[in-house]
Parts: C-alpha cells; structure tokens; sequence
C-alpha cells in the first residue's frame, strides 16, 4: 500500500507546528506505516481539483482519493490495530470521538484562541470573550466528565485521541485547561508520545529546508 | 439490525426543525432501513453516559453505540448503496464530504448565523461581521467551484449530501448564498427529496404532540 499525503513547503513562523499534516504525520509514525509526503503551495487549480479548498493535508493510497484530515485519520484507523480495536464496536467509537473532536470541541476552541490570537486588538473581541469562553467551558466540562480518571478516551490510545490531542493542544496558550486538570494532563500524555514528537519535528524540519531566501 | 436513535421530546420553537436528529431521519428514510425513535431530555446523568455532551443524536445498533451525527451517518453509509458507493474509493468520498461540511464549512456558517440570531443586538456583533462574511465566503467560493454543475457532491446524491445540505440550509435566513447561484440551486435540490421532507416532519410531529401544557 503506497501512501502518500500533501503538506505544505513552508508556512510563516505562527503556523509552523499547527499545520494539520501533523494528524496524519502523527497517525502514521503510531500505525508505522511508510510514507510519502508531497509537498504543495495550495494555490494550483491542479490541487484544487484534489482538495478544493487549497488546504492541507489531501491523501492517496492505492485505494481512495481523499481530504479532510479527519476522514484521512479514520482511514488510516482502518488499516492499523494500533489506532483502534479491530472491531466495529471499537472503530465505531474512534470515529464517534474524531467527530466529537472536530465538531463539538474544535469549533468552541478556535472561536476562544482566535480572539487572541488573529482577531487580537479588534474592539469586539471583548464583548465576544464571555460567551465563548463560556460555550467552551461547557463543552470541556462534560469532555472532562467523560474521560474521568482514563489514561485515554477508550481507556486504550486510538485515533480519536489524535484528533483530541490535537484539538485541546490549540488551548495551551490561553489557559483554557488549567480548569479541567485530567484534560490537561490527558493533552500532555498523548503529547509526550514518541509518534508526536517525530511528526512535529518531521513538520518543522520540513520549514527549516524551504525557508525563503 | 434493529437501529435506535435518541431525539429530543421537545425544544422551544426557534429550534424546532434544526435540531440534528434531522440528519439521521433523513439519512434512514433514504436508505428506507427501519428505526426506533428514543425521546430523551438529554441532562440526566443515565444519558450523559452515552452522550457525554448531553445533545442529540446518540444512535446503537445491534453491533455499536455512538455519537455525533456525522459519524452516525457515516455508519448508516456503509449499510446502504442509496447513501454510498458501495467501495473503499467511494465510501472515502462520502466521507471527505461529511468532515467537509462539519469541520471547513459549517463553523464558519454558524459562527454568521449567530452574529443574526442568538447574538444579535449584542455590540460586537458588528465588529465580528466583515471577518466572519469573508471566511464563509471564501470557503463557499471553493465549494462552488467544487460542485461545478453537478447535481450533487459526487454527481450522485450520496450521505455527503445529507450533512452539506443541513450545513447550508443554516444559511438560508441570511442570504449568504445568494452569491453562489449553483449551491442555493444544490441546497434546494436536496432539500426537496421526499426522504428530507418525512424527516422534517417527523421531527416537528414529536414537538406538537409534545407541547408542554
């Protein structure tokens, strides 16, 4: 099986380690299988016809054609016990916590950094702050109720957990875990793993080569 | 395979029609399988622990329990050629356009939706919106180019179509899609499949018969 996804060449410096070929970087070093990443600009209409909206990552194998880097990531969940039980039950649950992940979770968080972050300095991020920390608190609160005292949210590493890691990742700058003590030490268990650690460096190596002149 | 989803009993009417069991209705009227219809308040903890955040739908069958209404249609997918492919290629497909719509285009599309509506009036509202148009736009312009003239996502309607349709059927209120003539003619073409019309009502008939005293 030829596996091959698109990462950008470079990104400016705010970007470099958020790009979200790192979930599929990080899948794969976990299910340790081999390869290769093509690097894009996004820009072509000869990658929009494979991901229309210029974005990475975009995927193939010998079998399907793909984007999104929540499909690609249960795609790959598929192929390896090491990202899910080889059971419907099991792939059931990875699928339902990737979608929690991108869905429930994502959206909330995102609104929150990005008012510090993008939006930082505009007059209405202020009036906007109180409700979206406090949607995002809700969402968190029974996200933390649900893992409990688990190592992980199947009690066993999977995808689903790449997809959280990922996403509560976004939230170390703002502080918004130092509330949900077992998330935030759940984000920093699923970090420290070797797979992440590889994909990240793997990620920014790839920068440090196509810096512009 | 006996298929059981929860729905709520009743919401206020503002919500009435949008709340997201909808998909799943929809998804099982087109696949014409059979199902059990669960009605739920949603807060007590017995339901919390099939649904951690407390929202509908939570689905089983007689070989999985789950959440989050894109999975749950992505599980119907697989059972029924009138939702997908049957292949590995095509059910890729159907899932690349179920994260599409949840994860690029319906934050965006929620994040204007609610400058309108539950937001509305606020001050910094006003503030929010340019950015919040242009992202929706711009991610609305690549879905555009995207469909082409096709009459679906994937020439054929597929579960793909189920969630991008309930994704900008949140837009109709706010004219965004008067801009992109093919995906209001695409919305408008999903919507009026028989199987979306049962669904609709199915869901408003348990609010009427419902209604609090």
């Amino acid at each position: 099986m030829t596996i091959q996804f698109t990462a950008f060449r470079w990104v400016p410096s705010f970007a470099q380690g958020w790009v979200r070929d790192l979930r599929i970087r990080w899948a794969l070093e976990e299910a340790g299988l081999p390869y290769e990443v093509i690097l894009v600009d996004g820009e072509t209409q000869n990658y929009r016809d494979w991901q229309p909206f210029g974005q990475v990552p975009a995927y193939r194998d010998d079998e399907v054609e793909m984007f999104e880097s929540g499909a690609i990531v249960l795609r790959l969940a598929a192929m390896s016990e090491k990202l899910a039980p080889r059971t419907e039950a099991g792939l059931a649950r990875v699928s339902t916590w990737i979608f929690a992940a991108l869905n429930s979770i994502e959206p909330q968080a995102q609104t929150l950094v990005q008012l510090d972050g993008f939006y930082a300095g505009q007059a209405w991020t202020e009036g906007r702050r109180p409700s979206a920390q406090a949607n995002l608190d809700a969402r968190l609160t029974s996200l933390s109720n649900a893992l409990g005292d688990k190592d992980y949210l199947e009690g066993r590493f999977t995808a689903g957990d790449i997809l959280m890691a990922t996403v509560l990742r976004e939230l170390e700058e703002c502080g918004a875990l130092k509330k949900f003590p077992n998330l935030d030490a759940y984000r920093a268990r699923c970090l420290a793993r070797r797979a992440f650690a590889k994909a990240l460096e793997d990620q920014l190596q790839t920068f440090r080569e196509n810096e512009p002149a």
